[in-house]
């Protein structure tokens, strides 16, 4: 898996029961995978020479982001290196641009959306759809970067100073509530849906999942589960495929897509028979998949955000957090930086309500930097 | 954790969960546990200065196996280390005789059992409890080694002319099955125990157990699971301990205690909301214990044993042991001999006759080596 982060991280344990001979190419080894990861390459995906020495000897090499650059992945396919995604699918996540253009292609629905290279540009949309728009650059954004909320000709002005950046706009779709439809598809097209679920988003990050998503339309659910299969299929995905969506009263609409193991998964670790992690693996070692039923009825996960004093207080607080015991918990090993992804907690059970509550509080302390 | 066995590899996803810094001391660097694990030194055990160098910078000590030497641990106890479970409590595992003197100590339930030094002995004590009998080697068994059933005086000749072995005997108790109690306590006495399961040997390696025992009547359950909390306060355990059992028509029967992650608590990673390994963790770093409810009506765990075509035959098979989309199929990354644990499998469900069917037909193929 090329990148060290907590995907690769979370990857290994399920590497661990497959028993799979798992390595990571990191930034450095003190990168969250590195740091639990006995085969760990240091290296900069960058550079041609660091992806090829790293893939040499594995039997299918995959991803934990999207930011490896498509000429390299293209140079390592050639070679005969078994890359999944493969790369005439990465570029659906890789340029946004291009993501929407396939989408529509597909009759997939999306919001209106238009590329921008001047204020004008902005201004017209915005005539059309009204304002606010929202503005995406379309590379390199996660997390909320690259994402910007334009009110006005001003702000628009603003946002496309940056420059070598490619922008499009978006309409700012007026959805009740935020979903997600994770799917895994193999080499040969078998593929296995996780139940839709909420997703939670604060400032940009994802905070919460909630699964299945409460009280959805069951004739939604099954839209949104076929749409994600469809662009699998028709995108010809290996591995795993997020599909975010908005719910509107009317239907879901396609927000992004994510080619790897993706947050709004990672209950799965704890509230469904299969991991989205080993999927994944199953996946692209074209080994049957495993089921992806729901363990308990509600699942919820909550992200644990950096505080304000850094590793130090986050240790101190671990035990309080472990004082809930149907608790999950689950930290990356990340140097703790305020607003940062540094783990997450899950809990499953009967009642959304009160699991909502007890993630919440077992995550705010560690998310606040506050005293437990 | 000192040894680099399955235990220590099963550890060490639980480590990675609970962003604990987890370093394995293993006999070589193809252990199993050394295979998955950063933080891997390679040691001998039986040399103090490799013990001490390693626990250098540990936060606390622990162990996959009883072998470490009491005098090392008691001198690692007393330069400051702190090594859990206790030098005060190792030797009830170390050596089986005290063990027994202990628990009829505690007025705990155990077979007859004597001393043998002579094939009088062993006649002596054939009179009382008649033939066979049980003789065992005071320390250094596992999984059937250091086990015998002597049918007659020319049996318990052949095997008291082992040299250097101080041996043992019990009466052959006839028990209608085994059952085993699991509990973790922490240094401050808190304790939990997990539901009490029954386990299936095969020429003395467990081979099956199906969570919870079933049908297991639940004042036996209680006397059991009671038993194993009340053992741990008395040696003052802190981790895990396992507490095998005979249960015969009027109660249950101590076997073996172990004091570490237990073959028995293998279904506690998919079965149970908090796995063995992740709360042998939280004991002996003195956090929260768990929860310890099934998250499932029954689980049921299949050890894979090895076959005779090698590693090469088993990951030729794993696909097919894959393709039951329910089971959770954990590999050890051992290397595959005849006989030897390599892995297991656990499923969960409702209906304990189909669940060990469908565990045992996936084990199978791996264990006997034979085409898939």
């Amino acid at each position: 898996m090329v990148g060290g982060g907590q995907l690769a991280r979370m990857t290994q344990q399920a590497a661990i029961a497959l028993g799979v001979d798992f390595r990571v190419l990191a930034d450095s080894a003190v990168d969250s995978a590195a740091l639990v990861t006995a085969n760990t390459s240091v290296g900069d995906y960058h550079e041609f020479a660091d992806l090829a020495a790293f893939a040499a000897g594995c039997d299918v090499v995959t991803f934990d982001h999207e930011h490896v650059p498509l000429a390299h992945v293209e140079k390592l396919t050639s070679s005969g290196v078994l890359v999944y995604p493969a790369p005439h699918a990465l570029p659906y996540v890789q340029d946004k641009i291009r993501m929407r253009e396939r989408l529509e292609e597909l009759a997939a629905p999306v919001p209106a959306w238009a590329c921008v290279e001047s204020v004008e540009d902005v201004e017209r949309f915005a005539d059309a759809h009204g304002w606010p728009v929202i503005a995406k650059a379309a590379s390199g954004g996660y997390d909320g970067k690259g994402v910007w909320l334009l009110q006005s000709p001003d702000d628009a002005r603003q946002v496309l100073a940056h420059r070598d950046v490619r922008f499009f706009v978006e309409e700012n779709v007026a959805f009740t509530r935020e979903l997600a439809a994770l799917v895994a598809r193999t080499p040969s097209g078998k593929s296995t849906a996780w139940p839709v679920v909420e997703t939670v988003q604060s400032d940009g990050i994802c905070v919460e999942v909630v699964a299945p998503a409460p009280g959805l339309d069951s004739g939604k659910a099954s839209i949104a589960r076929n749409l994600a299969l469809r662009i699998a299929d028709e995108l010809d995905v290996v591995g795993l495929l997020a599909v975010e969506l908005f719910e509107t009263p009317d239907g879901v609409v396609v927000n992004e897509l994510a080619m790897r193991p993706h947050n709004s998964g990672h209950w799965t670790i704890d509230g469904a028979t299969t991991s989205q992690f080993e999927q994944h693996l199953r996946a692209v070692l074209d080994w049957p998949l495993g089921d992806t039923a729901a363990t308990a009825p509600v699942s919820v996960m909550a992200n644990i955000l950096g505080g304000d004093d850094g590793n130090a207080g986050l240790a101190r607080r671990v035990p309080d957090v472990l004082d809930d015991p149907d608790l999950h918990v689950h930290l990356y090993g990340k140097g703790v930086r305020p607003g940062r992804k540094i783990g997450h907690v899950t809990i499953c059970g009967d009642d959304v309500a009160s699991l909502r509550a007890r993630a919440g509080r077992a995550a705010d302390p560690l998310r606040r930097g506050a005293p437990a």
